[in-house]
């Protein structure tokens, strides 16, 4: 692991620079996908089906014979699990929910705004050996929660043509209203263009590998929104001697274990927990079943000595992290002040992986320092804002003449005329 | 006009297609001037300046007395219209802040999100003859609101070097931190990598030609973010008898003063509004300064008849557009069922002018069809929502083992062991 003591301020930003990837190479393919899907519809996606996941599909839709199938594959112990997480999000992203803004800004001109439901939205979750069903929670509960009317969710299906019946099982639970048995660049394709049998969405949710991380972000040149632009997943730990070390070495490693290029940075005001943290980190990676993944991540990572909070917490602020962990004696004064993470963590007894799972939190973060400038999923990422005016003739006579005034200014006469007209109309009233 | 009486669902997408732009052949002018500003910084801005604005600036930030000099330059009457609008801008904006939403999701489990301001924005203001300065209203006054630290404006300078006084006395009222001289790809590329003088941002606002869009756009790719795509702006009215013709030819014609590519569309359930409405347009038409650019827009315009209600929703909801004005006896109908639109005006005294300066609403509106899924400009455009969660020995031991379950149901064992380890830790408490 990488120890760094003090670094000066002006080597901050190459000190937390971030892996970068070219995906230039991989557009050309996700470009062509797209066409073709585009053209040929269902045919296309038959085709990469058969060409990516080995597999000539009858039928692109689960049915509900399949769904039936699943639910009892699913073991009862993990059922429970699963509705317990279910129970806490829906319990936190319905607290989301907010009222119709209202108000009359003067006398007569009344404005409010109101969101609604995006009509249809899209979700993405990968498949193979790791069947990420905890995604599904983060975002049909909220998607449902929005009042979203269609919910299509793709995944890829294995050789035997199936889905992960955790998969299936998990999106029937939270309303779900189309499943597809496809993945990646087709699937998003299908999803932007819509298909015979796979439908058109206005926002693609969801994470994936870097070929549906390119077409999620190709989508989008097609008028379809995104949830937010990815990068591989990061945590930073604030620790000081009032941290558990062995707790610090397993959060760093539970986010190492995601990728290669996963980010994992300590920041302290103790050189002692650094050591210890080191040692524990060894010790832990031992047992591991990817090791291999978490031990080329950890090389990556740092641990970062600096003389006080002030100095941490700036630091942290420029990086930006995705997940944040505040395991420091002060703990307020990070919690008070932190401006950019996607979600944090506080204490000795919050894991990162209770915000994945269960605490009712959303997993889906901004990545990539994109914690300063984008929100991670919530319930407005279902909705949109709009906003409503109606104004009586006593409203456009107190306003009117502001807007004439503004809009010659302006250069736009016809702005103005369609308040002159109806102020005219009011003369003698 | 065209007028289009009753027209088959199935031809709905064709009838309200919207005319598509390509910008392929300027991206890569977009992307010359990305490398150059990346590389040479104020160099290159200088550079720019003098060959886009003809004006070689000695200095690019505006100074504190060119700022006194604009004030004394705007009228007092355009100053207290501005005043009057903002004032209405605040009002409205300042009532959508959301509170903490927190909760305990179970027992010693508690999650809460907080919204955050973007620490550092940028706002883009086109100059030429009609100086925006109700963009300044629309962009600042939330940042403001939102409590972002910097908010930079860049606007191009005139071959004397100035900018507008409408804009600098605008962006000094509404508390602009910077105000840059530069206009164009420049503007843009400079906020996206920073130079010497202009600072870098996290996410451009704001209007502008479509070297502007297709810059924001690329910007994107370098981590910034931007309010929404753009395209041409669009007004969508629905009236029957209830209506005045003259108010409605208005509004479609101050649409279609923005631009030849501006959409105009009259949905109406009356046969008779359509004649009335087409007669007033023609007559209005002839007095307007910019009538060139209002009729060519006009003449792709659509006056389209439909049987009922149901059926006019329909349509309306399948465009999506960036203005509704609704000006029909059974008004709630629509205000309740509309779910794409941007901005929705009431009743015959809401002209869409009031919105654009003085009625409280934004009007960085979506357009084409974006009112799927995007929302306006709103005080959440400034901000991102963080959530934070505290677990206690009591809340892990509650819902440790469902996350153990489905962390090792992901096949992610150390986000198990994460959760493990304290649970162990807490065995005989």
């Amino acid at each position: 692991m990488n120890k760094i003591y003090n670094p000066n301020r002006k080597d901050w930003s190459k000190l937390l620079e971030r892996p970068t990837k070219t995906v230039e190479d991989i557009e050309a393919t996700v470009l062509t996908v797209f066409d073709e899907v585009k053209l040929e519809g269902d045919k296309a996606i038959s085709r990469y089906t058969q060409r990516f996941d080995q597999v000539e599909l009858k039928e692109v839709m689960v049915s509900s014979s399949e769904i039936e199938e699943a639910k009892l594959l699913v073991s009862n112990e993990l059922k429970n699990a699963i509705k317990v997480a279910k129970s806490n999000i829906e319990k936190f992203h319905a607290a989301q929910k907010t009222e119709k803004v209202s108000i009359e800004t003067v006398d007569g001109v009344s404005c409010w705004q109101e969101k609604r439901p995006i009509q249809k939205v899209g979700l993405y979750i990968p498949g193979g050996t790791a069947p990420l069903f905890s995604s599904i929670l983060m975002l049909a509960i909220p998607a449902n929660l929005a009042g979203c009317k269609e919910v299509v969710l793709c995944s890829p299906p294995n050789k035997e043509g199936k889905i992960n019946p955790a998969i299936l099982y998990t999106a029937d639970l939270c309303g779900v209203t189309k499943i597809c048995k496809v993945g990646g660049i087709q699937a998003i394709a299908a999803m932007t263009f819509g298909t015979e049998s796979i439908p058109q969405v206005y926002k693609i949710f969801g994470p994936g590998n870097q070929f549906v991380t390119v077409a999620k972000q190709l989508a989008t040149k097609f008028g379809v929104a995104i949830d937010m632009p990815a990068g591989p997943s990061e945590l930073l730990v604030v620790a000081d001697d009032t941290a558990n070390p062995g707790f610090v070495a397993s959060d760093l490693l539970s986010q190492a274990e995601h990728g290669k290029d996963s980010q994992v940075i300590l920041i302290t005001t103790s050189k002692g927990i650094i050591e210890k943290v080191e040692q524990e980190v060894e010790q832990q990676l031992l047992d591991l079943p990817r090791k291999e993944i978490a031990e080329a991540a950890i090389k990556n990572s740092k641990l970062i000595y600096v003389e006080n909070d002030q100095e941490a917490l700036d630091i942290i602020n420029e990086y930006g992290p995705e997940h944040f962990i505040v395991c420091i004696k002060n703990e307020e004064y990070y919690v008070e002040n932190i401006v950019n993470a996607g979600s944090v963590f506080i204490g000795n007894y919050t894991p990162e992986s209770a915000g994945d799972y269960a605490s009712g939190t959303n997993h889906t973060l901004p990545t990539n320092g994109y914690a300063k400038q984008y929100s991670g999923v919530n319930l407005d990422s279902f909705m949109k804002s709009m906003t409503f005016q109606k104004i009586s003739k006593k409203g456009i006579k107190s306003i009117g003449n502001a807007i004439e005034l503004m809009a010659e200014a302006e250069g736009l006469q016809a702005h103005k005329n369609a308040v002159t007209l109806r102020l005219e109309s009011l003369k003698d009233e």
